[in-house]
């Protein structure tokens, strides 16, 4: 089986100044493509540290994936250090300084003199396309080895990577077939679906059965690897159906969904409409709602009713439901979802109220204290719940739930 | 001056089923210590690639750091490397094992059997105490080197660095002196900035200036170092003051300040108000503004006016303008901040129109063009941006630049 290192370079990484998820997102992806990482390497923006983990990462491994130092500035020293490692010269190439210019054009702006140096790749090696950013990335082969280099930024090297390194890297290791589900689910922590799907998580099995989380969204990646692209196919589809069987519904969807693209895609399918009336999100669950490309054929309008005042103006809440029971509550939720639609005209409406801390707690209404309502034509429900964790945990979390509330309520 | 390397074991930090945001903590931890981290090294639970990145790690600096693999089961090998690394035997301290015990007993449970091989350590090494968990660490000098490991649960190992590690460093870096200062910047690219600061950022000066980019903010951090406080101190000082005068008002903060802060604290403390109507942006302004916990005391209501009819009945912007000039204009920009700070009695207001993408370009109104108005006793301002990137990217681009508007409106 051929392996991966990955090489991460800046000193704001070592510096702890940003956490390399980079490093995360490509073990997870090599791992789907039946690619495990092996090593690791990280070091700073200088140009004998980073061929001296090239050394050792080619030593390592079949494929070496770097991140980062692709830049224009004088810190942005990898390509610098892939000439070195290579023992040839960096190259010039007009094709690329055509390309950096329109990009700076595009944008009715003079191309910085500094990012001249983005045009230049060590000779021989190829340049990958950056359709999101000024800096190609470089592919290069040595003794057997791909090495390629991608930028920091991560939207930009997800980007790179899927479109351009992702071919690469299957053609290199064709004869091995990897079939990658995902299924996606909310509901419950990390802990307790491990403990309901029982050994399927143990290592070293096939299909590999992998788990991570992220902001209250449990993934499950089913991999699964064969010689026989059939039996791979078979032997995913057995394992995700087992999978289902036991999580029922706690898997909203597969792939990489989100719950509001579940949401989303219901919602636009049939027909319905969407309000959004949010207090202690902020406006986070609209914002997560719009995060879906052509969400407005569904989303029309949100409120962030932050102030009393503004529940009751804008959404119509009886002050005397605020006086009498206080913002955060049952039936304050309940009124601002019923706002919500009432004013939007929607076929639903989220209401939203709680404690997201870190202070504004108090021994009745502690912080995480948090109410969640949907209206719509069956009626008005209203959940109560106790996130924990500082105040972006529970915003994301009451977001989400929210969300999931009505994916159950769409029978999804 | 001394370096660290840190060693990060596990084949969970590989898969990408977590984020090693140990290895984040170690490196902003040390490098407030004077020691800069030089090398990462992430390996698998396998004790010959654990051992092969120790005796890497000892060659590349003065302190190694270990996390992860101190865990009672089959697959945490840490320990058993280090022994091999040493060239030693693991030996059962008693004392180790009765604490252990006396762990469990402590919640009423007998120690399972598997846990006994937390009491071993290798032979002429220090146990460091663990009060929050099972593990202890492990301290082992060799030829001049300082090799700490430490578990992996996050909790566990912060506090065993600061009560236990952190004072052997300290006693074994005396004498070095270590200043940062952060400059935080937003308005201008990474290049742009690089190119008005001109040789600052240049590699091995002293004081060092690295620059990194987040969400649009350009941070420079300023690291000065000397063996003597006062110096170190006057050096970052002085360093800090000619960046700020290259910069201008480029720099709107200092340390982790964000922008949302920022304009928070001025309205708070001039007892000012804000209401923000975003179209495209999609609640993610209001979203912003709402991370700075106590926000409540100026931000009082938020719009998510996506569709027409939304920004024609709840911000008052009159039919004929949408008509006329589109959803997507100037006008539109400019009644939605007015609508908004009418409607909600603040003294600022902030109105959002633009083109987030994929879909929905055209050859005139092309994605990524945004009008941002910023409406208050002084008149209304509206600007016009074309933001490069993804859905995502022009999303937070506009809501950044949204609120950088806002600050300089202040006079920040």
């Amino acid at each position: 089986m051929k392996k991966a290192s990955v090489i991460s370079v800046g000193n704001e990484l070592l510096d702890g100044q940003t956490v390399d998820t980079n490093a995360a997102f490509l073990g997870s992806e090599l791992l789907c493509l039946g690619i495990p990482v092996t090593r690791r390497f990280t070091v700073g923006d200088e140009i004998d540290g980073i061929v001296r983990m090239l050394a050792l990462a080619c030593q390592e491994a079949d494929f070496v994936l770097v991140t980062g130092g692709l830049g224009p500035t004088a810190d942005d020293l990898t390509r610098q250090a892939l000439a070195a490692f290579l023992g040839v010269e960096l190259e010039l190439r007009q094709d690329l300084l055509g390309q950096i210019k329109a990009f700076f054009d595009s944008r009715g702006r003079a191309m910085p003199q500094v990012n001249a140096i983005q045009a230049h790749i060590p000779a021989g090696t190829e340049a990958i396309p950056n359709d999101l950013g000024t800096a190609p990335g470089i592919l290069a082969r040595r003794e057997g080895k791909v090495i390629a280099i991608m930028p920091g930024v991560p939207f930009e090297m997800r980007q790179m990577f899927g479109q351009s390194v992702v071919p690469v890297l299957r053609e290199a290791c064709s004869g091995q077939v990897v079939v990658v589900q995902r299924l996606r689910c909310f509901g419950e922590g990390e802990s307790a679906i491990a403990e309901r799907i029982g050994p399927a998580m143990q290592r070293g099995r096939n299909p590999l059965v992998n788990c991570t989380v992220d902001h209250g969204v449990v993934t499950l990646h089913v991999v699964a690897t064969s010689d026989e692209p059939g039996k791979a196919r078979r032997m995913a589809d057995q394992e995700v159906e087992s999978l289902r069987a036991r999580l029922g519904p706690l898997v909203f969807g597969t792939g990489d969904q989100t719950l509001a693209q579940v949401v989303g895609n219901r919602l636009a399918t049939s027909g319905k409409t969407l309000a959004v009336a949010e207090s202690c999100t902020g406006g986070l669950t609209a914002k997560i709602l719009t995060d879906v490309a052509g969400s407005s054929r569904y989303f029309t309008c949100g409120w962030v009713a932050y102030s009393n005042t503004a529940k009751a103006r804008e959404l119509g809440v009886p002050t005397g439901l605020l006086d009498t029971y206080g913002a955060v509550s049952e039936q304050v939720a309940s009124a601002m979802a019923q706002g919500a639609r009432h004013r939007a005209h929607t076929d639903y409406a989220i209401g939203i109220t709680g404690i997201a801390g870190p202070a504004g707690g108090t021994a009745e209404r502690p912080v995480g204290l948090v109410f969640i309502s949907i209206d719509g034509d069956g009626g008005t429900t209203t959940e109560r719940f106790r996130f924990a964790g500082d105040r972006d945990s529970v915003r994301w979390r009451t977001a989400q739930t929210a969300l999931n509330m009505v994916r159950l309520r769409l029978g999804l």
